[in-house]
């Protein structure tokens, strides 16, 4: 999506340990017309599919997320990253280790908003390991619904966890595919 | 606004504590059709007061905020709740005790996303205590932004933040405003 690969050339910023920051258009500041760009791509995308739910993770998901549910006129629903190590019987759970925080969140959804008669698009910003993608994928399964597939805003392909998921039957659309970034600037696929 | 009161009468949940959760339509599961049209009733409502910048709190207030920043056309900021004590020279910061979980989270938001010629509208969830909205307005003044106003979806009026916030000159939107709440049920405004 050329409108998006513009924007990370103009405003992303490389830095230290492979984190590209995106912060004043997708993660912290966001873009309201940009983002609607992108879920309109993701409808197009999509279409035909029979989603019934988006799914996605707090923070930076929701944004995107919200707006592609109103393309496709369905719920969203966001896992939460859960403070406590005990998981109540309500709720789905999944492990997903972070690349940019070195740390592993428990995600949690309830289970009364994941069930077998969904068809779920999941949705995020980034796309790198592929741990937050396993670990959403993990949720649905767990009540049964099928995965359409993911819609990614970036996804860092040098690292391997987009086809990763590709190769496992997943189908991934990223709006910016990342080949390659280092200190001479960012290439795309 | 007649159809998140009856959303809340057919879907809220009463916790103890005094907790009312609307986690099917607004902080877990999201119906994007609603949250629209709220958003739509606060640009009529801040229509004409130039508002430039939509300022929220993660995680449930972004999903608000990035569409009246859609219906307003400008950016969206939202406050991050730090993980760290140490908050870098290069955020804005203030403390939110939370009604909800009882402890207190440091949010901020970058230098770079709230300045002084910004019209910001605080956007949220919930008002209780009114918290959240003295953090989110102390990270505006401290930017030498000026708040036009607060556009909240659901005001706990009986727990008095909204009426010291408007005593103390805030412009105060809520949605839905609760004038009480207990096991016979919840009475609106």
């Amino acid at each position: 999506m050329e409108l998006l690969e513009q924007r990370i050339l103009t405003d992303g910023k490389l830095l230290p340990g492979g984190i590209l920051k995106i912060d004043n258009f997708l993660n912290h500041q966001l873009d309201p017309g940009l983002i609607q760009a992108m879920a309109r791509e993701f409808k197009r995308l999509f279409d035909g599919e029979g989603v019934n739910k988006v799914l996605t993770i707090e923070a930076s998901g929701i944004a995107i997320a919200i707006l592609v549910g109103l393309e496709f006129d369905c719920p969203v629903v966001f896992a939460k990253k859960s403070k406590s190590k005990n998981i109540s019987d309500s709720v789905y759970a999944a492990e997903v280790p972070s690349f940019t925080h070195g740390n592993t969140n428990t995600v949690v959804v309830s289970k009364d908003y994941l069930n077998a008669d969904d068809r779920v698009l999941i949705i995020d910003d980034f796309l790198a390991t592929g741990a937050a993608l396993v670990g959403l994928r993990a949720l649905a399964r767990q009540a049964g619904a099928a995965v359409v597939g993911a819609g990614i805003a970036v996804e860092k392909v040098f690292q391997g966890g987009g086809d990763q998921m590709r190769a496992a039957g997943m189908r991934v659309e990223s709006l910016a595919k990342i080949a390659s970034m280092d200190e001479h600037g960012i290439t795309f696929c």
